[in-house]
């Protein structure tokens, strides 16, 4: 049985979040732990009440809608994604699946189906911690354990607020994030909906995507400590250039990237401050922060080295001091095969062409695949744009994906019940 | 006839102006038409009046103060520096030649000498500009005629304030800066003494630099526009990276410079700032700002030349947008053959050994040369270091060159007056 979800719920959702914290440009800007991304929960909250979810926010800042089920006692199968946004970021970067997630809920109370199980929309917070706070997924790590109440207090933005303070400012509670932590009677399965990020579905004109596969992203620091001589003054071989050496950084490590790399690996230097920043003056510190991702864990590793390694070896030739920090090292995510097959399966259910492909994205999924057998369903992007205010993905997708995720749903609350 | 200078008054004043702005590294930052810039002016301002110097304050923020000659209706001959400094900068770039330039008219005044023409001593504001606003010589560039009360609300520091906010901040009146220009009434002959900023005297073991020829600096601004992709779902290959084609841009620009440049070509890229700055986000845009200088005008618009093409050409190549703009490209300045030889006798009248030299940093002087003889005297910066806690130049060697001050300004105002 086919069933179809309301395009008119979904539009309006998604019309209504991107004026939360809209930009001229057309994007939106709700950062992690901000006023706005708060403001993007309660209005979700409001809408999953009205659905008849029963809505509680943990302390961490995640916002759960339940739905119960026939069956007492049975831990429910969740469904969400994030509000949170880069700066001047897209519509639909998790907002498609938290408003999907809504839709699929409520298309399937609406279809008379009761499951056995509670089915929940799960909002994380923070999922793009990594623009304001240097690591992203913070809801998500919250709740899996992976950030406690101590770690809190060491992340800071730009502006000098810790995490800490900033979920203390927008009513959170940090030093109970321990609470928020889930176990097996939190979470049966997690099932996310997403927006590629890529370009694939659009070149194959496939609406969905089956994730086999979720990359994960090494993330580290490059400290660069050389010396502010006088930029008149001092002859050019004699400086030592922190911006310089750098620069031959980022040449090297693209040049590394995309001619040792595998198939999927793709690496980014997405920030660099230099002091003292005078155009007098030769710039004596430099700090950048790189990420390398892949679905392949070795192959990751090896590039990371490679990086590390070359990164050492340029501040050695260019005389100057090199520190490089790694914040984040995880293992890539493999989908388990029948999860890719329940979807699949669901794809047929939802009469939706589909495509199965690695998500070159991480996403809060990858805590939850620690806790609960998780899967990803994606929805096209626009000629891949992401993270920019011209990210688009058509509605008609979205519902596509949200059909798929109604089927998969349903599915689920079978398989986990036979 | 040798004249000493005062050492304890010179130890005096250094160690003074080093506290006000004095940073926890033993640096300073006095930035531009700052408060701590306007301490300093006072300071030495009170320390001309008990001097018996005649002492007033222009609109630009300029201070000069004026010792009497015996004859009257004669234009003053005028020696100084300026006190602002960059970022933790040192103790020395301009304060050597503003305390050198008071203690040698006090030890003129001490010996019983009287000039024919007045001699004064003038305080530049702003001289360190460029850290702050961009553009450096704010103080000599206005009273020059150079930089007009219509230009000052558009120029503006990191925080948006404009050069007009910032002097009336500190009390200053940007309206009246007309009235600030010097005619030939308010200057016969300027004389600065200053720090090497490199290292030249140092390994020559000689105290004083005379200085034949002071290069300009070309300065630009390079605007790259990419676009914000998302790092992990877009291939490497098809991103528009500003911040990779900024790196491909500062390696290049060092490497025309050195590889094709003239003996005195240097060059720097000070600062770059990067949007969004988010790990999981393509650099779209990045701005940095960029300077080539030669004491050779031939030369430094040659390298300008090529190193903007080349900037060019690599944005084409990357698939970006490049914009250069050109915020001051003056000439070099020659000084006239005679200011240089009055000065070497000044050199044999006081026993110094001296070495003539060009001087690879721009200064106050440069604007001066346009409306009066003007010469330069260096004393030697340690290891070159200038711009910098660091900075230093042996009390020893101050009071060396402030003697040769002291007999340049008595050669001068004999020169003037045959």
């Amino acid at each position: 049985m086919k069933i179809n979800v309301d395009r008119i719920q979904l539009k309006t959702h998604l019309e209504t979040l991107a004026r939360i914290g809209g930009t001229p440009e057309g994007g939106v800007t709700r950062l992690s732990y901000s006023s706005e991304e708060r403001a993007a929960h309660r209005y979700m909250a409001e809408r999953m009440e009205e659905a008849g979810l029963k809505v509680r926010v943990d302390a961490a800042g995640n916002t759960l809608g339940i739905l119960a089920g026939t069956k007492e006692g049975l831990a429910p199968i969740l469904t969400g994604s994030h509000l949170d946004t880069v700066i001047n970021g897209g519509r639909y970067d998790g907002v498609a699946g938290v408003t999907g997630g809504l839709e699929a809920v409520r298309a399937i109370k609406n279809a008379g189906i009761m499951t056995n199980r509670p089915l929940g929309v799960l909002i994380f917070a923070g999922e793009e911690g990594g623009t304001r706070f240097g690591i992203g997924r913070l809801g998500s790590q919250m709740l899996t354990g992976h950030l406690k109440a101590d770690d809190l207090p060491r992340l800071r933005d730009k502006e000098g607020i810790s995490l800490e303070e900033a979920m203390r400012l927008v009513g959170l509670s940090p030093e109970r994030v321990k609470e928020a932590v889930y176990g097996s009677e939190q979470v049966a399965a997690f099932l996310e909906l997403h927006i590629e990020q890529g370009g694939v579905l659009e070149k194959l004109a496939k609406p969905v995507g089956i994730v086999q596969a979720i990359v994960s992203a090494t993330r580290m620091v490059i400290d660069i400590t050389g010396r502010p001589d006088h930029a008149g003054g001092t002859p050019m071989a004699e400086r030592k250039d922190a911006l310089l050496t750098a620069a031959k950084m980022i040449v090297e490590f693209h040049r590394i990237l995309r001619e040792e790399g595998g198939r999927y690996t793709v690496g980014n230097i997405g920030s660099i401050t230099v002091a003292p920043g005078s155009v007098t003056t030769v710039p004596a510190r430099a700090t950048m922060l790189a990420e390398v991702r892949d679905i392949v864990a070795s192959t990751k590793n090896q590039m990371r080295d490679r990086v590390v390694s070359q990164f050492r070896s340029i501040g050695e030739s260019s005389h100057v001091k090199v520190e490089v920090t790694i914040l984040t090292d995880p293992d890539p995510i493999i989908i388990p095969e029948w999860v890719q097959n329940l979807l699949i399966d669901a794809c047929h259910d939802a009469r939706a062409v589909y495509h199965v492909m690695p998500s070159a994205g991480g996403h809060d999924a990858c805590y939850l695949a620690e806790i609960a057998p998780t899967g990803m369903i994606f929805v096209p992007s626009h000629e891949g744009l992401s993270h920019q205010p011209s990210e688009h993905t058509e509605l008609s997708d979205i519902a596509a994906g949200c059909e798929v995720l109604v089927q998969g749903l349903l599915r689920m609350d079978r398989y986990l019940n036979r």
